[in-house]
């Protein structure tokens, strides 16, 4: 399997953008896994500029519905996403990137923001992801 | 870790259906995985009801945009999802799903929905996921 060569230069980030379906109110979904693990680390979702930024600076930019705004993964935390791999779904619709994470993807000090596992009919948190 | 005791009753179903914020027009994100390779299959949407389903049968629920009807997965294709284990997020609105996939979990007769990855500046179709 090839690597993928990125970043990329801002034409070839606008056609690659400019092939996506922002069908979801301007938006893809996002789901992030780590390339090394392959653990799921979370999902965001991104808008045509957000895909650009991610794919000229290789590092992994969303859309903040909060904020209202551009959203660089790690900006105020540290814990920066830089990109590997990016696939996309049969609709266009929908992004999957492996990155490396540097420290937690969750902003409550969890490796992955999915720490909570349903056991029984209960959610536990699992602390061995701290 | 411990197996998740799936599936639940209708009582136990609708408690941690409660638990979850519909916030997105009423539905969740779920992040498919599958449970024994972890690759990441699809990603879908879910209401209230489509989540109660799933955790009553063990059995994949979505709520489909396109067709503005609940949906089990593999309902015409025959390609099932078995729910194995489920995770909810920091937010309480995504789900990762580990599940055991029948068949292909796309469509378009791939193993996953995210069968095109970027190299380059192109989107190439991965055979080998076929």
């Amino acid at each position: 399997m090839k690597v993928s060569n990125l970043p990329l230069g801002p034409e070839e980030a606008r056609k690659v953008a400019g092939q996506l379906n922002y069908r979801h109110n301007g938006r893809v979904t996002v789901v992030v896994q780590d390339s090394s693990t392959g653990e799921v680390l979370m999902v965001a979702s991104a808008n045509r500029e957000a895909v650009e930024k991610t794919l000229t600076t290789g590092m992994m930019y969303y859309w903040s519905t909060e904020r209202n705004r551009l959203w660089q993964k790690g900006e105020t935390s540290g814990h920066y996403q830089f990109l590997k791999e990016l696939y996309v779904d049969c609709d266009f619709d929908a992004l999957l990137v492996k990155v490396r994470q540097i420290g937690g993807a969750c902003h409550r000090g969890y490796r992955t923001c999915f720490y909570r596992k349903l056991e029984g009919a209960t959610f536990k948190e699992e602390e061995n992801l701290k």
